[in-house]
């Protein structure tokens, strides 16, 4: 402020604050005992490895950006230790169908590139997949709705590194191999070499995150960050790029991040490697999904002639994925009969009005130029109490902007991956009382409703979420074809 | 053959041949008394404008590439008359924020720019709205399921003509005119700026369908190809490219191919400028759909003992949007409680296998350096006619590689438009005899379940396609909410 000049705060979202965190006595035990974590995160896989999500509202009330503290980690083992005294002369490579074969230090990926800064929501596949193990049981552990997380990724766009790489003709894919050893070799994947070189799709090799460097559990030093698209793509502690004519054979390529037809159980899903390898089955974009915050699981709400013509305010959280966007969600209070429209806001769109040069954690903010969207929405509605406590539970779905809406019904798969029909949140009065009561709890937290219709013999593929009708013949319990 | 080296016959599907047509009687007293249609077309609004479809059955049979004689037309008013021989002397303008505005005819479209050849399926918004306007009365005339059309276009890359035009910082879209004069000014359009300069959209100035110089009712003599997006922006009769920093004003842009939240009713639209300027209804990308061709609708089949142990073959299409790929389609017998995978086939990929440097039409062909496929699929799945002969409908669903899939209920707008719910046939027993009732016939032919079904006084909108399940109450017929 010596020149007359100051500056004034940002018009878009900064990060809240981290916590000061410190290594937990259950990770002492493990390979992971020099990760420091935030206690409030629920590990969905026991002690280890690290697979946790935050309490769903712990996330919604950090709002738009997430810190490291909440952020949702998906490691299939071990967390690589490194030094930080060593962090800059990480190696990588980018080789395979290239002229120009390269391997490069973090310190020259800093030094030689241009550095970008943007919003990017990360979603594991397996977010709501709780929902499908209650139906099902999947080959896959229990998220429940907060496995999305948003951070300020900066790095340097994958098209810039690529261009200079030099793709040969007959490339078609571009494989990621990271550093942590697993019983199937190193993580690995792979994605399309027409979404790698387009600047619209965002894709990035970070090494900060919230401007400060990764933390562990995001990939220290340096991993990919793919927005719009599952978060199984974005490998960390990233060591190989491998430009090739095929997709990437790797163990965690194939038998992970897929969605298989429905009619395949998890029995006759052990006998069919050609499905498995058919990349038609291969999840890249997210689908379009939706949940309820507020109200939370469990929450109270007095209801009565004191509250007169009150309303509550139901709020939740959207997403679309590759690049797209969320155009209307909806909530219907009878069961899809009539809907209701609620308001969005896109935090992600405030980057887009920053000035000009803007630079942010020493990465470029420049997002005017594009129209791809890569961050979560929030959404929500005041309903009168009244309707509230007439309804018998609320639902919602989201629409995107290719006019997909989300479907009523699961689309269960053997990997219980992209779970999206509509949110569903039991009302229930008790005296002058409402409470709420979410599909489910995530890992082996109980509660729910589709644990309790469950229990109680209805029959959840019944097309009215387990709910007998009016002369419907009892079905029965137990797991459903 | 001279030097001893016979071409074979390409592996990739060439058109069917078209017929003589002329111009037929009912059009002598119209203003398109100049354009030669085949009669077999169904007109959904009387005999002018002239706005067709096939019948179902005949497009299919017609296989991958659709004729001008039976492929889809939408006018909004009279067709521009253009001699023959002025047709290269066709103007068209780009200009708006550009740095180098000009004129071209095109002639020098033809002599200046590459030329590109490639199959496009073009789709009304309004494919399947029949459906939309028998559950309630909507703002659109009744398109049957065969509102869609393929035809290999010539002409020149939108985003080689803005490179040489060279749009400024701060444009974001892209309006298009025609020629056509109509009550509310030229029709017009808009698309976002990112889309017309990207190679993998595929969008396309073309002058040539199926290898002939376009018919009067598709464009003659030049028209924009808008591969993966509704019919509504791929603008006839081309006339200007304005690069805008605003989406369209015009009235076309504005009032037609939206899809509106579904509570709002027509009456209440007519008071909503704000909600039908709003962009996030506006549709561009087609969303994800399918239709089941054979059996044809009224078609039957013995069944019994002497039928023994054959199978029906089950036969359709499907397509999704914005370059995406159906990568599966799904058969219910049992109202989705249970589900067949059906085989999919993409003629279009046959394209990509052309070798190097092959020429179609004066246009390369050159597919294999995308990954983006913007025709329709067929799908087909044989079943045994004991089961259909058991059950009481076949229905199908298409998901698409966001993993979206197609919703089980409709998704009602003002418009009417992009109705892609599962598309249901209904299975009669007639003694011996299976007769299949599709859920609707285009324009004013009566017929289909739903006519059926609603006059029963059952509720279309009662989740189960208004079907009464065992105890429940009767509801009132009419007009759905």
């Amino acid at each position: 402020p010596t020149n007359g000049f100051e500056r004034s705060a940002p018009l878009y979202p900064l990060p809240p604050s981290s916590r000061p965190n410190k290594v937990l006595p259950e990770d002492l035990k493990t390979p992971d005992h020099h990760v420091e974590r935030d206690p409030r995160l629920i590990r969905l896989t026991g002690v280890h490895p690290f697979n946790v999500e935050a309490p769903l509202t712990d996330l919604f009330d950090e709002g738009f950006l997430t810190t490291k503290d909440l952020h949702y980690v998906r490691n299939h083992g071990a967390v690589p230790f490194v030094d930080d005294s060593s962090v800059l002369d990480w190696e990588f490579t980018i080789e395979g169908m290239v002229a120009h074969p390269t391997t490069l230090t973090l310190r020259e990926l800093i030094q030689t590139y241009d550095q970008v800064t943007y919003p990017v929501t990360l979603v594991c596949a397996g977010n709501r997949r709780k929902e499908q193990n209650v139906v099902r049981k999947t080959k896959g552990f229990s998220w429940g709705a907060a496995g999305l997380s948003t951070a300020l990724w900066t790095g340097v766009a994958l098209p810039d590194l690529l261009a200079r790489a030099a793709p040969l003709r007959g490339a078609r894919y571009v494989c990621l191999e990271g550093a942590d050893p697993l019983p199937n070799g190193h993580y690995g994947t792979s994605i399309r070499l027409g979404w790698a070189t387009d600047p619209a799709r965002g894709i990035m090799i970070a090494h900060r995150m919230n401007g400060e460097p990764l933390h562990p559990d995001h990939g220290k030093p340096v991993r990919v960050v793919i927005p719009g698209q599952i978060g199984g793509r974005s490998v960390k502690w990233l060591k190989r790029i491998i430009v090739t004519a095929n997709p990437s054979d790797n163990w965690y390529h194939i038998y992970d991040n897929r969605v298989l037809p429905t009619m395949i159980s998890p029995e006759a899903s052990a006998d069919l490697p050609d499905t498995w390898k058919d990349e038609r089955y291969a999840i890249y974009d997210l689908n379009t999904n939706s949940a309820v915050c507020y109200p939370a699981h469990d929450e109270r709400v007095t209801v009565g002639a004191e509250t007169g013509d009150k309303s509550y305010k139901l709020k939740g959280y959207a997403y679309a994925g590759g690049g797209k966007r969320v155009t209307r969600l909806e909530v219907t209070l009878d069961q899809g009969r009539t809907w209701m429209l609620a308001s969005i806001s896109y935090p992600e769109d405030l980057y887009r009005l920053a000035p000009e040069g803007e630079m942010l954690y020493g990465g470029r903010l420049d997002m005017a130029w594009r129209d791809t969207c890569f961050c979560w929405c929030f959404w929500e509605l005041d309903v009168p109490l009244s309707r509230l406590g007439d309804a018998s539970d609320v639902m919602i779905r989201a629409m995107d902007d290719s006019m997909m809406v989300q479907p009523r019904d699961m689309y269960w798969s053997v990997l219980g991956m992209m779970n999206n029909p509509w949110y569903r949140v039991v009302i229930h009065k008790e005296g002058n009382t409402l409470r709420f009561e979410h599909p489910t709890q995530p890992a082996l937290i109980p509660g729910g409703w589709m644990e309790r219709v469950k229990k109680e013999g209805g029959s959840l593929t019944n097309g009215f979420w387990g709910e007998k009708r009016a002369g419907e013949d009892a079905e029965p319990a137990g797991e459903d074809p």
